[in-house]
């Protein structure tokens, strides 16, 4: 049975894009393995949906349900995350570079994480340390899931390898400006004219359980935070909503790339407990944090504190 | 704060000498690290003491509290396999060979584990891939625990990594003649002469948590099973001991490292179960099962398929 290689639920660049390259991966050694993804292809978001036209990358198929497939998990290692009946499913490689999930498997199978900035970069890793080449436009795709992730290298979970491994995959997928290509990126993925607000609130988002509390927390990455002055009502609508399905607290980053800071939206059963998670008060229903750029290194673990998880 | 690197409770060679490399491994890094096992040095098994002696390594001192503690783990993953408040400590790194445990952790970390025949295996290739150097004595304790996990190549889990490994290693530490360094091993590790059942039960024990039943599976592996032959009722009776302390199922395996395959004794509150896990009926309170030398790949798989797990 051929290994469905899938990334987590509302995939970003770095979960399609190591999809297909741990596919490639696995098909370089005579593995039979194909990547998918969580959503159909109509629904990608911009910033993906720009890379793989830019590489000329397909976007990979979908898959609902893994109940007794052979899955390998790229970008997450959290059942939650993952495709209905992962619980089921037999889970036989994981491939990440974020915090250490619920998975657990029954065999001894591959399980690669690295505190790095991407998964892309420790599949860069696997690709030398097996000999295996790199087909130009995968590369072309771990390439973007780097920028993307690490923000061209300006947030606080871009590593040395991550500068490595970029520097690496430039030269294998032809780009010689990667600056260019992470503006191509950003343009694609901060475009918010004519998306509804829903839309726009799940374009990064996820739910965490923090102490037995469900905690949602999104991310727009913006050019500037004048490309949501004109909606910002609508979006916190779209977050009450969220909210009301039995949330205690529902988080919007909208993060200034170039300014290097967030915005961030709260709507909270205790209000008080965020501002003392991010020791800042709130202005309205946000607050400006200077600095501030990842979900996962710094809102995160900020709220696990908090919550005392 | 220095990170503490620990292997499972009742440590083999693998995860002793594992705790060796890869705190020698950070340290070339340039990280405070220093190796530790969960018991006192008197208490560590007869094939362990001959591998530390014969290499001039010393005992890794005792850790029996994990509690607020920088930790990495070796050879496990399993909150229930490490010392006391593990859960209450920072994890920062895992290297293993085993199925995935449940082990989380709130930010991003190394996890390394690979399906090979031993941890010992994951770190040669750490060291190789980092450019790193290997101490003539750490490359000794890693090369030995790899002729022990695989029994000199003979187990199931052997790989094609592990003879690799070993042909890096065994040039490093300066042994000619691998089968004369496992002959040395096997012989410390099998000698009974003395030795209390309650001792030899618990040489190589595991507790399993099987669908909510607690089994536990010890190991011995012999030179031939005439070593046991006049000790059968004294094991008995320190199974019996064990299981009256609330397990639902305890077994040894008897494994005849020479012949290849292993008695195994079963002491279970439902035998139909075991038999049916193993399709072989007991003879007595044990049954041969040709060709099983692996706990980790042959019994635990087996029982857990029958546990329904």
């Amino acid at each position: 049975m051929a290994i469905h290689v899938v990334g987590h639920a509302n995939p970003d660049t770095d979960s399609v894009t190591s999809a297909i390259a741990l596919a490639a991966f696995f098909n370089a050694q005579g593995k039979e393995a194909k990547p998918y993804m969580q959503i159909a292809a109509a629904d990608l978001n911009p910033e993906s949906t720009t890379v793989l036209k830019r590489f000329g990358l397909e976007a990979p198929e979908m898959l609902d349900d893994a109940a007794g497939k052979k899955i390998a998990l790229v970008d997450f290692s959290d059942l939650a995350q993952g495709p209905a009946n992962l619980d089921s499913a037999e889970v036989v490689a994981v491939v990440d570079h974020h915090k250490i999930g619920d998975i657990t498997t029954n065999t001894p199978i591959l399980f690669r994480a690295e505190p790095v900035g991407c998964t892309g970069t420790v599949l860069n890793k696997m690709f030398k340390e097996a000999g295996v080449a790199i087909p130009e436009a995968v590369a072309g795709g771990m390439l973007s899931a780097i920028l993307s992730d690490t923000v061209n290298f300006k947030s606080p979970t871009c590593t040395e390898d991550d500068k490595i491994a970029v520097n690496d995959l430039k030269t294998v997928a032809g780009v010689d400006d990667t600056d260019e290509l992470f503006m191509e990126m950003l343009k694609a993925k901060s475009a918010v004219d004519g998306v509804p607000a829903k839309d726009l609130l799940f374009r990064d988002y996820k739910d965490f359980d923090m102490n037995g509390n469900k905690v949602g927390v999104g991310q727009l990455e913006l050019a500037t935070l004048d490309q949501v002055a004109g909606i910002r009502d609508a979006l916190v609508g779209a977050m009450e909503e969220v909210k009301a399905e039995g949330r205690h607290s529902v988080l919007l980053m909208l993060t200034d790339v170039v300014k290097e800071g967030t915005d961030l939206v709260v709507l909270s059963d205790d209000v008080a407990l965020i501002e003392k998670a991010f020791d800042t008060k709130l202005d309205g229903n946000s607050m400006w944090i200077p600095g501030m750029m990842s979900r996962k290194k710094q809102t995160v673990p900020n709220l696990q504190g908090a919550f005392g998880c």
